[in-house]
């Protein structure tokens, strides 16, 4: 029988997990709450002992499968396998979860970051089409991503593909990271809210948008763009906005990269067909000539599968 | 005895040279003139003979050598070998460079844009230390450069690296590329001058290059870093605003990439450590925190013969 691959998408309030077959077919799924408790010290016994619980329940054991892979939170040591920094996941210290889950389930582990996994995913078995030349933006809380080039993931020193921190405006919006204008600030779900309110200051017309922001309704990124598919006027220029701002850091991510598709994700994609022709319209304008042929926007496929799809694709190199 | 490489340069006026050793010492170097005439057809022909010439002249053989690498203007298909649109050496239609050159000498050969091959020349043997990850931006008569990652060239679709297309000012100046505001417009030689003609028409104070540019004098970008080494106040804002512009695309290209090494070289860099700490100042302004710790930038060690280390390196492949 053809081996399999088993996927885990870590993340602060839920564990997922998938058998997938090694062509990235999912057999099987399930999920466990994260237990963050006593700084996070559970997550790795309770990812081993749900693994081990369904192989038996599946009546399956490790000799039948290729790996395990998976994305998580935090800074990654790909060599070594351990994780720090993952916060959400009330994880302060370095952990050696490479080491750990090998032991405990007995099947060879690779892990990497949530949003290079992501990235993987949607390559694989989404938007990307297997093509070797993707970049993966994913627009949630904040701005994510994963670059892959040549086949392979771009790591740079460990921190490449930080692509909600590209600066899109000098001096603009105060980031977590301490700089001004990185693209996160605009394009990610509070961002989008955050260009609403400053807007609606200056905007004296008729909208829906400004009334409930006036209000002091609370509004979501899905509100605006629901809005602006009505034509709702401050909302179509808050969409406007956000897309100017995502075209031009996808131009210059094409200027570098030059990938077959840049695939967008997220919450805020979810807006569809409206944030992706407004968002090529700007990269058009933005990108260099040959560029602008030969790299495709897309809309991301997988949802939230795509982490598991491209955790399970890190083991393929166990095959 | 251990084999060596042969490394050809070729650019519009001269094609250059050299014979080195697999560890990347040059041994032998000459060049001869491009003779551009009759659609550059004479250009393939002068190469093998050249070599032919110089292998006999050095009682040497075919045998003795693992590979031959070019690297050439225009769009280059690795696989096929072939160049297209390399308009200063007239080649208006599809050479056939790889299958020729591998015919006429009987050395298995290898080819890549100039930018790539001097990226890969920075990389091998100057300020890229051997890095896997080296990005190098070249300032010359245009703006042009290389990212490796994982120890390879990114090609994307054929136009990675296309640095000097990277949008630094939305609406800014009008670049070849039909764009506007790209950093080539303003950190080439050529935007140097253009920003000191810029500021020279609002500016009212003492400055010797004011007073040379009301003269109706010709200057050059090395005439500009040159009074500001002076402390010329108008050179003074004229650097500043070209490392700004440098420093905020290199912190761009590290939020993507995160190389170790961000290698600055071409004409223009030749001003040196001015033009170096002040686009390190600002690159250090704009960089995502992790990145601008792990990321440095270096001026480039090779100067004209970073083609040539780079295009010998291209035959490594043939090991």
């Amino acid at each position: 029988m053809e081996k399999k691959l088993i996927g885990i998408d870590l993340g602060g309030t839920t564990i997922k997990f998938g058998i997938l077959t090694s062509s990235g077919e999912i057999q099987q799924k399930w999920s466990v709450e994260t237990n963050i408790m006593d700084e996070g010290s559970h997550i790795v016994p309770d990812i081993i002992a749900s693994i081990n619980h369904h192989l038996a329940l599946y009546k399956m054991d490790q000799s039948q499968f290729i790996g395990i892979g998976m994305g998580t939170p935090g800074t990654v040591d790909l060599e070594a396998g351990t994780v720090v920094g993952a916060y959400n996941l009330n994880w302060k210290t370095v952990q050696n979860i490479k080491d750990e889950i090998q032991a405990g389930t007995g099947i060879k582990f690779a892990v990497d970051n949530d949003a290079n996994v992501a990235a993987l995913g949607e390559r694989w078995k989404g938007a990307g089409n297997n093509s070797d030349e993707v970049v993966f933006v994913t627009l949630g809380t904040g701005v994510g991503g994963g670059v892959i080039s040549n086949g392979e993931l771009l790591h740079g020193q460990g921190a490449a593909g930080e692509i909600g921190h590209i600066n899109v405006q000098p001096n603009g919006y105060l980031c977590t990271c301490g700089g001004h204008g990185c693209l996160e600030t605009y394009t990610s779900a509070t961002g989008v809210v955050r260009i609403a309110r400053d807007l609606a200051e200056e905007f004296a017309g008729e909208s829906q948008l400004k009334t409930a922001l006036d209000n002091g309704e609370e509004i979501s990124s899905k509100d605006v763009f629901d809005l602006a598919k009505k034509d709702d006027v401050l909302a179509l220029k808050v969409v406007d906005e956000v897309c100017y701002y995502l075209g031009y850091a996808c131009a210059n991510l094409a200027a570098i990269t030059n990938p077959e598709f840049i695939v967008i994700g997220g919450g805020v994609s979810a807006a569809g067909e409206i944030l992706l022709s407004k968002v090529e319209e700007n990269f058009n304008k933005f990108a260099f000539p040959t560029v602008r042929t030969s790299t495709h926007l897309k809309l991301a496929e997988l949802g939230n599968d795509a982490g598991l799809y491209g955790a399970a694709s890190l083991a393929l190199q166990f095959k």
